[in-house]
């Protein structure tokens, strides 16, 4: 088999032995004599998943005891309604840093269910940047403030997180379990499983769990987080399969050496490919140096035209989905946690050739 | 490898073949040379997925053009709240049928939302049954009636659907897909994946296009039905793999003659198992004859621990799944569209070797 080295922003590479070991157990999981994807939720078989897949999230996030673990799905763009629904009360402002596309359309879902104030807008400087603490216009009492840690468009990601009262909410899908986190400084954290996670299919929220008792009492049961919480995210069948998923990616994680190692890979395979698009003008990366994302790489050639045969000539090298956001153009290189170094190694090749022939 | 036969309730069996194909492209997608649980949802190999997934759909259910077929997430649960979001207006008032645990909790959902009125309830009575259909004390001008086409823990099951001026609403998680159906009666008919039509992770809509634009304007647009189907499913990033198992369960019903043919299998099924209940007084089957469900076979023993011996004894012989509902005890034989008629011949000789033991 050739496999190729997928810059996909998502759905994005999976660990290879991951990939195997679903695919041995498939049609019989571990002697069971019958697959997971057919197995009860409230089975053996899928219970241990379960278990396992939320203890290696608490082992890998150092989460703490207060704080639940919750499976749903709907994606992130589930969560930019449910978010406010649960937690931005009737009277109450909430405050949202608008950071580019994924943040924007957090606001705009936000905007359907209360009073939302926008904190700072970066969304459109160029290059591309996250604001800095003191350019934040908090709302006294506000709800929550909310943001999104790494925009996988503009190529950018939060350094430092703010210092605020209110409780942050972070949009994580992108950059969770890429580098140690504080938990505790969030009151909510949720991510899309499709990029450091696993398949598309199943989102993680980590809350407070004493945080969740303030939705409002007219919110139906399956939108409340809390009954989620209550349920250990079996209050209705869960997307089994997908979880199954997220347990090897996580056990594959700490096996690895767990986030310090992991964040260790990610920054030598980012700066790999900064230290190349900083060496020559022919590259022109679109994110500020202070702001740049360890997992999504956005830049420009000199010519759209250039930039669609560089996209080309890496495909045919096996070097595929470069191709940058339709809403923005140019080049991404989303190089999550389980994007091996020898792909990047390839793309530093690739670009090394391609600028030899036309810079 | 000894395959058991799995008469769990959902997540259910799938077919062997279909298994089999998903473990042979797991690791590498007919050579695209990445996972299908990898790939973009906007990538070619997926692309055709999806395609070919509503396509079956439309072809086995012979759904009209101005119907939409929708790939959701958070399973029947999650439609029992957005049904009502969408399209029970304020000042209107929903006509349910209670039918037993499924109708129940859509009613507790809607009552969340706004005016419910029970159009009728057998959920208490015994022998479990559906209602006539004169029987129904509707609504004038209702926004819909929502009923469940068949009740998993009750093992009953709608036979002919009743007329009425107002849009049908039906949950047929349970039995969608395993008999020929007259779409057009229907305004909305909703399903979770794991019965039918693939494993836990995906919930099918499929719905009168026009109908949806009802919508209050107020409903952010993740909640929107009408979200959905003006974006075919793609409006964010749909649970891939579940998806794809869905087309090729499709698939799998289409080459095996459609549902014509599958529902002469599931009816010789069922009556196989109905005839044994009938046929000795040892056992005795929950559900009315005239709604008793082709999909989930309930029966009670002459005692409760004969009814556990009966359920370990079936175990130990590789008959799993079994045991009924635990709100409601007894025995349960779900037997979906994928479950295969020698374990249906097999649970009978288990059956009558049991009853010559205790009989």
């Amino acid at each position: 088999m050739a496999r190729i080295y997928n810059f996909s922003a998502g759905p994005a590479t999976l660990p290879l032995e991951v990939l195997r070991e679903a695919q041995e157990h498939l049609v019989d999981y571990h002697g069971a004599g019958l697959s997971l994807l057919e197995a009860s939720h409230r089975g053996p078989e899928y219970d241990a998943v379960h278990t396992e897949a939320i203890e290696n999230l608490r082992q890998l996030l150092d989460i703490p005891a207060e704080y639940s673990v919750l499976f749903m799905t709907g994606g992130a763009t589930t969560q930019f309604a449910l978010v406010p629904m649960n937690l931005l009360l009737p009277g109450e402002t909430a405050d949202y840093v608008h950071s580019g596309s994924w943040a924007g359309k957090a606001i705009e879902q936000a905007r359907f269910v209360g009073r939302v104030n926008v904190a700072a807008n970066t969304a459109k400087e160029r290059p591309a940047r996250m604001p800095a603490p003191d350019e934040l216009n908090l709302t006294p009492g506000a709800a929550y403030l909310h943001l999104t840690s790494n925009e996988t468009i503009a190529g950018t990601q939060w350094k430092t997180f703010p210092e605020t009262e209110a409780p942050l909410v972070a949009d994580m899908s992108s950059d969770i379990l890429s580098q140690p986190l504080d938990v505790s400084r969030f009151g909510l954290i949720y991510a899309g499983a499709q990029k450091n996670l696993g398949p598309a299919g199943v989102t993680i929220v980590i809350a407070r769990t004493e945080w969740l008792a303030r939705a409002p009492e007219n919110l139906p049961t399956i939108l409340r987080y809390q009954a989620h919480a209550a349920e250990n995210s079996l209050l209705n069948t869960p997307p089994c399969f997908p979880i199954y998923l997220v347990m090897l990616v996580t056990r594959w994680l700490l096996n690895l050496g767990g986030l310090e190692a992991i964040a260790a890979r990610n920054r030598a395979k980012a700066e790999t490919l900064y230290s190349v698009l900083d060496g020559s003008a022919f590259w022109r990366p679109t994110a500020a140096p202070a702001h740049r994302s360890l997992m999504n790489v956005t830049f420009r050639l000199p010519s759209e035209e250039l930039e669609q045969q560089f996209i080309k000539q890496a495909a045919a090298a096996g070097l595929k989905g470069l191709k940058g956001h339709r809403s923005v153009g140019g080049v991404r290189a989303s190089i999550y946690n389980a994007f091996p170094p020898e792909g990047v190694e390839a793309l530093v090749a690739c670009m090394r050739e391609f600028e030899r022939q036309h810079g």
